[in-house]
């Protein structure tokens, strides 16, 4: 997203608006607190990233009730939308202000680190490589959740955002693949996604 | 909780401080959308309850911290500790002011119901009656997710909250067992809790 877009009113549905933005901060707030437990800088970043997406869509959707809005009644039936996403961009602060821990390299106490490795399944990044075995899949045909105990939480696809994703959706070359799991699990998708692991090896 | 208990500091490691704001922030969460998405008013007024407990962790962090910092290297050392702490107080902010649509009775837009709907499983609260075969019981004992296919997501004893409690954990009377799974389980967990259901009818 370039840094200074101009925020201009597009006629989204109000309901895509509201699903993206929940979903983003809820991603966003798991993200944040992997990227601090592992103080992993490229997934602060995107935290960083999603926060700035979030905005945008927090701007849209004030836009979108306002036109909606003509009267009385129409403000009464759209506050508590209005109200719901200020809450879901509020969620998005708190997590880009976890993030900002990581990017500005603000030590992580032991403490928290502590707590965080209780509480949260490591969170990983993978890029799905030329020659990975998972080019062109269906999520639901790799049954990742048998074999290796992760799951895929978020796709980057270019600049979107596919977050939890269908059995039904096809992983392509060059997605960004978000998964949860335990450590050995996502270190193990990790080489498959980035075809240094052999096939067999994976389906064993 | 008294209402305009005086914040008085107290010695609880930081350590504790911070699991618990984690831990209750991100409860908050799903109970304020599950609140929202079946106007729950007793749901919601635990969330504004438990933004109070937050907001009370928060100032005792807040002092702990301020002891422990007697020089520019604790400091550097505490930021990231408060950052997050501030950070999951933001989130719980967020929770109580979803919460707060349906205590002020606050039409919820059917657009966003619907959202949540695809999103959220369904929250409800169970207090554990005299006669219910949960008494006394393990959690790990009851086999819920198979049997039901809920899951106790927080159990709130007097004025304590639990949250994700262990398979070790002892149900007892009067707990109320906050739960979560597919609409027909949590109706028939409720029945179990609160005696409605015979034992062999929740055994089949």
């Amino acid at each position: 997203m370039p840094r200074f877009e101009k925020i201009e009113y597009k006629p989204i549905p109000v309901s895509d608006l509201m699903l993206e933005m929940k979903n983003l901060s809820e991603l966003m707030i798991d993200l944040a607190y992997s990227a601090a437990l592992f103080n992993d800088k490229e997934l602060a970043e995107d935290v960083i990233e999603l926060e700035a997406r979030v905005d945008t869509l927090a701007y849209l959707m004030d836009m979108e009730i306002m036109v909606a809005a003509r009267d009385a009644k129409d403000a009464e039936a759209l506050i508590g939308i209005s109200t719901v996403a200020a809450a879901t961009d509020k969620i998005s602060d708190a997590a880009a202000d976890i993030a900002a821990i990581v990017t500005r390299n603000i030590n992580i106490h032991p403490l928290v680190s502590e707590i965080f490795e209780k509480t949260e399944k490591q969170l990983t990044k993978a890029t799905v490589k030329e020659g990975s075995l998972l080019v062109g899949k269906l999520i639901g045909d790799l049954d990742l959740a048998a074999l290796m105990g992760v799951d895929i939480i978020a796709i980057r696809r270019n600049k979107d955002w596919i977050i939890d994703p269908k059995d039904s959706e096809r992983i392509f070359l060059n997605d960004v693949l978000i998964t949860r799991g335990a450590p050995q699990g996502v270190k193990d998708f990790k080489k498959l996604a980035e075809a240094s692991l052999l096939t067999t090896e994976a389906q064993k």
